[in-house]
C-alpha cells in the first residue's frame, strides 16, 4: 500500500482505514473493526458524528485559518465557553499535546524566574509519566526508555518524583522549584491513577515552596475520565492544565488553561503558533464541549467505564490481572508472561482496535459516545481473543 | 469581544474575522480586507476555495483522524504523491512548523550519534533565522531577542553561522557537526534570501565534515517562492526539509521530508505525534499539491511576485527602501525612521492585511492564487497608506 514511504516510526500495523461510523471503522478491504481506541483517545465523539461533521463543513466554507494576530468569531466563542465551563481564567492554544506541554514548561520557567530568578527553574514531573516527543517534553517524560543516548543532550531543569510517595514530597520542593507537573492518569505509563489525597498533599507542598502546580490532561481532559477535567475530581485545582487529544473531536488542537498565579505570566511575544486556535478546530471544539455539557453525558462515560471494567474482571480470564481506570480510560494488565502488544495484534486481526500502555497493560479508550451495542460487540471479541491468547 | 480571555501573546489586533472569499476577508462589522497575509503564508489557496472546501467536507464524513498506528487511504496517497513531486524518499508528518523542526533536530542528533558518537551533536543554524517556539526550536532560532533569560536554560548543542559569510564556512564544520540547518528565505528575520552559491558551498563544507544538510522550508515550501521547494532553486538539495504553513491550505500540518543519508535514521518508536498525518489534513494537502502541479501555476506565483515588487518599487515612495523577495514572499524595507508595525496597523485600518519581518520590514505573503484585481486593490491601499505614513 506504499505505507513504507512514510517513516515507520510507529511500528505501524499494516491496516489502512478508509472511513467509519460511530465506534465502528472500516479498512480498505471492507473489514469492520469495533473502535476501543478512538485514534488514541482523540475521536471523543467517534467517526462521522453528524453535528461535528456539519460544524466542520460549515466552518470550512467560512474560514479554516486566520492566524493569531487576530481573533475569529468562533475562536472567541470557544475560548469564552471553555473558560466558563472549566473555571480557568486564560487560555493559550497550540496544535498538539506536545505543544501544550511546551507552553506549560515555558510558562513555568518564566513564573519561576519572576518569582525567584535564575535559581528557580526546576520542573518536577512524575516517574513513569509521558509528556510528549519534542526535546523538552521528552526530557520531562519520566521514563528512561524515552531518553536514548542518541537524542542527547536533553534539556536541563527537570526532576522526577514518584507518584503516591508521601516521603518524597516532604523534601523535594524548595526555592529552586518552579512547578510540579502531574499527569493525573498516566496514559502511556500503564493507566496508573494518581492518588487524590497524595496529589493534593504534593500540590500543597509545592505551593508552600513557591511553585505553581500544573496538570497534564492531554489524555485525561475533556470527558475522558467522566469529568470535564480529571483534576477537578482529584481536587488539587492546578494553576495550569495542558490539554489536546479529544478537545476538538479529532482535529489537531492542544494548549493550556491557566488561572491564579499563572495569569499574566505570558506577555505578547512570549509564545505563539501559526495554526493555533484556528477557526476550524474551534468550531469542532464547540461541538465537543456542548456534547460534554449535555445532562447525563459525563455520567454516562463513568457508567460505561464501570460496566466495561466489571465485565472484563468478571471473566476471571487467567491471562488478565488488575483491571483499572477512570471513566473510559481503562487499563487491563496482561499476565502469564503474555505481551500486551501480542494481544493488541490479535485483537486487531479479530476486528477490535485497542492500544497498549507499557509492555503489560492493554489500554482501552473508546469514543465517549460509544453505544451499548458496540461496547458489547467489542467486549465479546476481547473475551474470545483472551481465551485463545 | 472577549478576546482578552485568550492570552494576549501575539500583540493581537482588535479585529475579529468571520469569513472570506479568495483573497478578501470580512470582519464581524462587515468590513472588507484585501488579504496580503494569508494567515502568515498559510492559506495558500485563499479562503473558501471550493475544491479545498469540498475535499475537507467530503473527508470529514469519512474519517477526520485515525492515529499513527495505522494509515489512511488518503494519507498514503498524499505521502506518495508528495514524495514523487519532491524527489524525497521518506516523510514524517507533524502538526506545525515547530514540530517539523523538532523532528529535524532529533533526526540530526541521531544521525550525528550514529556517525560520530556523543561528540557529533552540534546543529548549525543561520544568524537571524527563525525555527519555532518550542524550547529546542527557540534555541535553534538565531536571534537573541528570542532567548530571554526567563525561559533559560535553553537546549545545548546549537551554534549559528552568518548567512553569506564565505570565511565562516571554511572553518565552522568539523567532526562535532551533526547538521547544518538553512532557512532558505528568512521569513521572520527580514525576508532575507540566502545566496544560492553560498548555500551550495556551505552545504558542501558541512557534508565534507560528515554532517547532513537540512532546509527549513516552513514558510518557503509549497509554492510560496514560485517553486515547489525553495531549496530546489538554491541547488543544495538538502537531506532533510522541514515544512508546514501552506502545505494543507490552512489545516494544521507540518513535518519533514528526507532522503539519502537521512534515510533510515528514525526507527519505530523514535518519534511520533498523535494527530500527525490525519486524513483531514492529508485530503486538503492533496488539493494544494494538485493545484501547485497545474501547468503554469508556479510560474504565475513568480510573475505575480515580480509584478508586485516592480509596482511597489516604481512608486519611489520616500518611506520605502529595498523591495525584495522570491515569488509571493515579499519584503519592503521601511525607511525614514518609520516602523513597519505602525505601517501594518495603518494598513489594517485601511483594509489591507500584511505582516512585519523585524522592525523595519513589511512582509507580504498573499494567497498564491490571489487575483490580479485583488493584487491591484491591495497595492492601491498600500500606495495611499505609504503616502500618508
Amino acid at each position: 500500500m506504499g505505507s513504507k514511504l512514510v517513516v515507520n516510526n510507529y511500528g505501524s500495523f499494516d491496516v489502512v482505514f478508509t472511513h467509519g461510523n460511530g465506534s465502528t471503522m472500516y479498512d480498505v478491504n471492507g473489514k469492520k473493526y469495533i473502535d476501543f481506541l478512538a485514534g488514541i483517545a482523540v475521536n471523543s465523539l467517534g467517526t462521522n458524528y453528524k453535528p461535528l461533521v456539519e460544524a466542520v463543513q460549515k466552518q470550512a466554507e467560512k474560514e479554516i485559518h486566520i492566524c493569531n494576530y487576530f481573533m475569529s468569531d468562533v475562536g472567541i466563542q470557544f475560548a469564552e465557553e471553555l473558560l466558563k465551563a472549566t473555571g480557568f481564567e486564560g487560555i493559550y492554544f497550540g496544535n498538539s499535546g506536545g505543544e501544550g506541554n511546551e507552553a506549560a514548561i515555558k510558562l513555568a520557567r518564566k513564573y519561576g524566574y519572576l518569582n525567584g530568578g535564575e535559581k528557580r527553574r526546576v520542573i518536577y514531573t512524575l516517574e513513569n509519566s509521558f509528556h510528549g516527543r519534542t526535546m523538552a517534553t521528552l526530557t520531562a517524560t519520566g521514563q528512561e526508555k524515552f531518553h536514548p543516548a542518541y537524542f542527547a543532550p536533553y534539556v536541563e531543569g527537570f526532576k522526577t518524583i514518584k507518584a503516591n510517595d508521601w516521603d518524597a514530597i516532604k523534601t523535594a520542593f524548595d526555592d529552586t522549584t518552579a512547578a510540579l507537573l502531574i499527569e493525573c492518569v498516566q496514559g502511556e505509563g500503564g493507566v496508573n491513577i494518581v492518588d487524590a489525597e497524595w496529589a493534593k498533599a504534593a500540590a500543597d507542598e509545592a505551593r508552600k515552596a513557591g511553585a505553581i502546580v500544573m496538570a497534564d490532561e492531554v489524555q485525561t481532559g475533556f470527558g475522558r475520565t467522566g469529568s470535564l477535567l480529571a483534576s477537578d475530581e482529584l481536587g488539587f485545582k492546578p494553576e495550569v492544565v495542558s490539554f489536546a487529544k479529544g478537545v476538538a473531536g479529532g482535529l489537531p488542537m492542544g494548549g493550556i488553561l491557566f488561572r491564579g498565579k499563572a495569569n499574566d505570566v505570558f506577555k505578547a511575544g512570549d509564545h505563539q503558533s501559526t495554526f493555533a486556535g484556528n477557526p476550524l478546530a474551534c468550531a469542532a471544539g464547540l461541538v465537543v464541549l456542548h456534547e460534554l455539557q449535555k445532562p447525563g453525558f459525563l455520567e454516562s462515560v463513568k457508567e460505561k467505564g464501570e460496566y466495561m471494567r466489571k465485565e472484563i474482571a468478571s471473566w476471571k480470564n487467567p491471562n488478565t490481572g488488575d483491571v483499572r481506570g477512570k471513566g473510559l480510560m481503562i487499563g487491563v494488565d496482561i499476565e502469564n508472561g503474555k505481551s500486551a502488544l501480542e494481544l493488541e495484534k490479535k485483537l486487531l486481526a479479530n476486528g477490535l482496535l485497542t492500544s497498549t500502555a507499557g509492555k503489560n497493560t492493554l489500554r482501552i479508550v473508546p469514543p465517549l459516545n460509544i453505544s451499548k451495542e458496540e461496547i458489547d460487540e467489542g467486549l465479546s471479541i476481547l473475551k474470545k481473543t483472551l481465551e485463545t491468547l
